[in-house]
């Protein structure tokens, strides 16, 4: 039995109530702001944990603080794990992240509004420090869950607003760190049904189709490269001939133009999926003037792709294109370290039921990649079945004014409650 | 008569111990630092003034304080002048400039010595304010004796290590500001035969080609913008497909490789004259980071040639590109400031006949165009006939490390007086 619209209602409702309330306690005054591990996240948290007590939901915490609210189903196990986070960047926006978590306590107050007691628990998981913003390392709690979190990151990450370490943050918020590590899982990876998050889609596909629900194939993986640098030869600009250049500024513009063709012969020729950003470009402040041959340049790069064969090939392509300027342009690439996360595939019987879903409810959607990663990627990794449903946004996000129609929001939450419907009948594959 | 070598060895002795007393004078710990109407230039003008003295050579200072000290000929007027500058750059070599009044001080003091008393006069002028480096004004001493100083330049331009304007500067040093503006001449270019400047190379083509000296054909002139601006699109680095992209480092790397092809066509297939520079390239420090498509790059431009039909093709090349790209790309070039330099003939006999006194003198040598401005340019530019004389130099100029051997700096005096000879048999057409 599905819950009833006006079941759903009242759910929407409360979600209503729950975006002004949380919104109004992390405006800072110039955006939304809720420190993963401090204050902001631990007052959605509370809140949160505060309404699923009026619900007479089951809470509980795990040793990183994820917060899970269960509506125990007939039977126990497996549960459908509606997941997402509660940190906000700084002056960020009120909607990545929270709008996911409303979306599963919107979807579980239905049921309860409605008497209906689905044949497996569902959880909506509070997932704590999802952004990178905060740490410079992302999907804490994720990570922590099915022990990838090392260390390292503990010691080393450290909060931008704080410069303290995850480690205190996470100790100072009353984790259990004796239980987080390499190989210890807080969550058994066999022992979950299921795991959906609702996300605002921070680019303007949907708004450009006109549809308000997306349903996320895959999530892109990356190959990232923080500094990278060119050293060439300052010289005298107008004394300096052609041949005797090692400027670093046509180097760099040589690379970044030899990607770029590399991007669009992917795109437009093989019908690839990729990005490509080189966000960041500086000759050297220092010495740098309109009359001198630049030696230095230091830029970045960002590829990211849901195929894990394209990012190699990025990098064969990137390393090439390194050494054949350097040889002819007389500079030098330093070697640069370069990290990757790896592209992850939403579960196909999810999405064709996510699809089949729009389809009886009359609600128009479309298959999309996910080009920023989130904590689906994580659960994916573990071994989870997953899905994403990617609500209609504008403004993208990270920033104050990110925005979602309230309307479209309940259209993912009618997917949402349906789809859990749907598995709890076992009418999913 | 031509001086003999003991007499140029004398000349050159006397160079040589100024060179060692200037220097030292002028040494800041780092680098040799002769600030334009500040104390550093003025100590030279009273060094270089007390040698005249000693010589019994005359004196004059002209209103904008360029010091003039002249040979007296069988016949006054249509003088000689071998000029140069005593100003060095903040931490500059001790090279640059000194080497060309040197050269002038040595030729006559050889003359002096050898009792020789040309047909003409002979004057060796030490110019101000040359360097670019003080007041973000060049030739200024040039361009005050030939009316160009506008009212504007003094009143805006500043010096550097005291943010006082070149008004108060010239004021304070001395200056009589009433005969001084456009229009206003301090000498009357047709009564100067002609203008001699010997100078460092300031590159390493001499060194290559392994000869001490480089007879001037032209000197490039320039287009240059202080300052380009591109405006895109900041965004999310990993959801802006390339279709939704406005990255201003794409466009800008594309426009600065289009200019490098177009630089490269030139030089290779056509066989122009002409260098480019992107000195400055940086996105916005603000806002720029590994995971956000960049909205705003800033660069500059500085395009030379000594063919000013090149230079007006590199400004149609370039303002063609920026629309294409804008257009292509949905990015935005502001409009920007272009200024320009014309660039200067030498004067065609003066060229061969330095020449041919290599010959003579058993000097290798070669034509060679000159890719910065001097004093010369503003000679030529205002009728007088004029030449320089390059010597080989290492490690470029405007910097501590500029290097010239002697022994090449008095092959360049020894050319500068077989011509000054030259000149006053009439031998030079």
């Amino acid at each position: 039995m599905h819950p009833d619209d006006g079941a759903l209602r009242k759910g929407l409702a409360l979600a209503e109530e729950l975006f002004g309330r949380i919104g109004s306690a992390s405006f800072d005054g110039a955006g939304f702001t809720r420190a993963a591990y401090g204050p902001g996240e631990q007052m959605a948290h509370d809140i949160v944990a505060e309404v699923a007590r009026d619900l007479d939901l089951e809470i509980s915490v795990d040793a990183a603080l994820n917060l899970a609210i269960t509506l125990k189903g007939k039977e126990r196990g497996r549960p459908l794990i509606i997941g997402s986070h509660l940190d906000a960047v700084p002056q960020g926006g009120n909607f990545d992240g929270l709008a996911g978590v409303l979306a599963g306590i919107a979807t579980l107050a239905a049921f309860r509004e409605a008497g209906v007691v689905p044949n497996m628990d569902i959880a909506t998981l509070c997932i704590r420090s999802e952004e990178n913003a905060w740490f410079g390392a992302q999907h804490v709690g994720s990570r922590a869950m099915f022990g990838k979190l090392s260390e390292e990151t503990l010691d080393r990450a450290r909060r931008v607003d704080t410069s303290r370490t995850l480690r205190d943050h996470m100790l100072e918020a009353g984790a259990d760190l004796s239980r987080i590590g390499p190989g210890k899982l807080l969550l058994d990876p066999h022992r979950v049904g299921g795991y959906l998050e609702l996300h605002i889609e921070q680019a303007d596909k949907l708004r450009d189709a006109g549809m308000p629900l997306g349903i996320v194939r895959a999530l892109r993986g990356n190959r990232r490269c923080v500094r990278m640098v060119c050293r060439g030869e300052h010289g005298h600009s107008g004394a300096l001939a052609r041949s005797d250049r090692h400027d670093a500024v046509f180097a760099v513009a040589d690379l970044i133009t030899r990607m770029d063709e590399f991007w669009r012969i992917a795109e437009e020729e093989k019908d690839e999926d990729l990005v490509l950003t080189f966000g960041r470009v500086s000759t050297d402040p220092g010495t740098h003037a309109v009359t001198v041959v630049p030696g230095f340049v230091e830029t970045c790069f960002d590829a990211r792709s849901i195929s894990a064969e394209v990012l190699a090939q990025v990098i064969v392509e990137l390393e090439a294109a390194m050494a054949e300027i350097a040889a002819r342009r007389g500079v030098a690439f330093e070697p640069a370290a370069i990290h990757y996360d790896t592209p992850a595939l939403m579960d196909g019987n999810f999405q064709a039921a996510l699809l089949k879903g729009c389809g009886r409810l009359g609600i128009a959607s479309m298959p999309m990649i996910s080009g920023a990663g989130h904590d689906a990627g994580d659960f994916a990794a573990a071994g989870i079945r997953s899905a994403m449903i990617f609500v209609r946004s504008e403004n993208g996000s990270h920033n104050p004014n990110e925005h979602m129609e309230f309307a479209d929001f309940a259209r993912g939450v009618e997917l949402m409650s349906w789809f859990a419907e749907e598995m709890s009948q076992g009418e999913i594959a």
